[in-house]
């Protein structure tokens, strides 16, 4: 490393800092047009709704020259959680107002109710994961017989109908629930330590198999592809790692990779 | 697209959604070392913390085998921020507890307090931006003759006492404040409609200038270097886009790989 420091100039230092020379830009995937995809939050943090290191989603889609535009459920969470001591607080959280964190700037990239998304405006649907998306379904409490939230319901079958591609991490539970004999991945079945984390959610893939849908294991830079049903899945932090997460960056690129290919026009 | 899809068949299609084709696992940029990166944060969301999509400086740490520890101050926000509205709400955020909706798992990746960021522990520090990390400080009240937030200054002060890379983006205001005569970029210098974006932030650019640092004009998705100071900026969400949101992914990028080569022992 010390010999490689010497050898670079100042000049080329001066190239290197101008240069994006890891990245290639205008799609690593090919151009594949005009795609335009519904990205589902259900407030913002792991532990009570859209992960936020689960929103580089828009990264991916960006890369891939998709448009996008993000919905969350106009209503309160089901607990205000401290996400210093990982327990529910005290206090009330509409998912929307919490969602917005991940909208930026204006136009196009504002938060909306997800009351107002319509299957006929978009070519896909990713629900990025977080405990969220499960406790707005009653999951917590009944397990692989709940109920979903009406519009997260309507809108997986509404997609489903329409042949259009569903992406999910962590939500693929809930498609399971509402769109019969699907295939989907939720990461390991035994909580195996692998070298770099452990798989501590594996009852999330008992409750997929009891609502009748087949598992398949991944790993969690890895997707798994139901063609028939158009569904696209990755474990992403079903997986527990203290340092990797660009496992599950990959996860979620390569996920997004086949949603891009399947909703092509 | 259609002929190519045409040629895969269901076991390339299976192979596929096994492997992560666009991706290289196990660094990118080879396997520099076991370096220990410090990332503070100042709550969460652009308007008022740590913007969610910059968070995704720690995927770059990851990919690059770095370790990392997350930081924000143990105190009240400016003000709580409705994101939906883009303007001040009733109530009261502490950062610290705002910024753990980026933390996830247990042990390395919980949130610390910024008090206890001590400068021999780390091998680099990075500021992620998002308005939170200029409302810590008195720049909207006093502008370039801001005061900071005790914290950030120690850490930036201590940082660059001992030689250790800075980075930042946004942040690069408050440590042209601190540290006399660096030189950083927050973008263009004017609000040059580019094709994908514009520069609305530029009186930012004044700021830092009023400080006394160089600026240096770079787009979104470049890094500037400052090689005698172990500064490096990039200029991230100064654009505003509404898709091309991986400009500034890239730019993360680059600030990253540019830390790594500093900082490795």
């Amino acid at each position: 490393m010390l010999a490689t420091r010497a050898l670079l100039s100042k000049q080329t230092l001066a190239v290197l800092s101008r240069q994006p020379a890891c990245f290639v830009h205008h799609g690593d995937y090919g151009n594949w047009g005009n795609t335009n995809v519904a990205v589902v939050f259900s407030g913002c943090g792991w532990w009570d709704g859209t992960d936020v290191h689960e929103g580089v989603t828009m990264y991916h889609l960006s890369r891939n020259g998709a448009r996008f535009q993000m919905f969350a459920p106009n209503q309160q969470q089901m607990h205000v959680f401290d996400h210093m001591k990982k327990q529910p607080a005290s206090g009330e959280n509409n998912m929307m107002m919490e969602a917005a964190r991940f909208s930026h700037g204006q136009g196009m990239t504002q938060m909306q109710d997800l009351s107002k998304l319509d299957v006929n405006s978009f070519d896909a649907v990713i629900f990025p994961g977080g405990h969220g998306i499960i406790k707005n379904s009653s999951f917590m409490k009944d397990g692989k017989d709940c109920k979903l939230h009406g519009d997260v319901e309507r809108v997986l079958k509404d997609f489903h109908r329409s042949r259009k591609p569903i992406l999910a991490s962590m939500a693929p539970l809930l498609a399971c629930r509402v769109l019969p004999g699907i295939e989907v991945t939720m990461g390991y079945e035994r909580d195996d330590n692998t070298r770099w984390g452990h798989w501590p959610n594996t009852n999330m893939v008992q409750a997929v198999k009891g609502m009748g849908a087949r598992h398949n294991v991944r790993d969690s830079y890895e997707a798994y592809v139901d063609e028939k049903n158009k569904v696209v899945s990755t474990p992403s932090f079903m997986w527990e790692t203290d340092y990797h997460y660009y496992y599950i960056f990959d996860g979620i690129g390569n996920m997004v990779k086949h949603v891009m290919r399947m909703s092509t026009k």
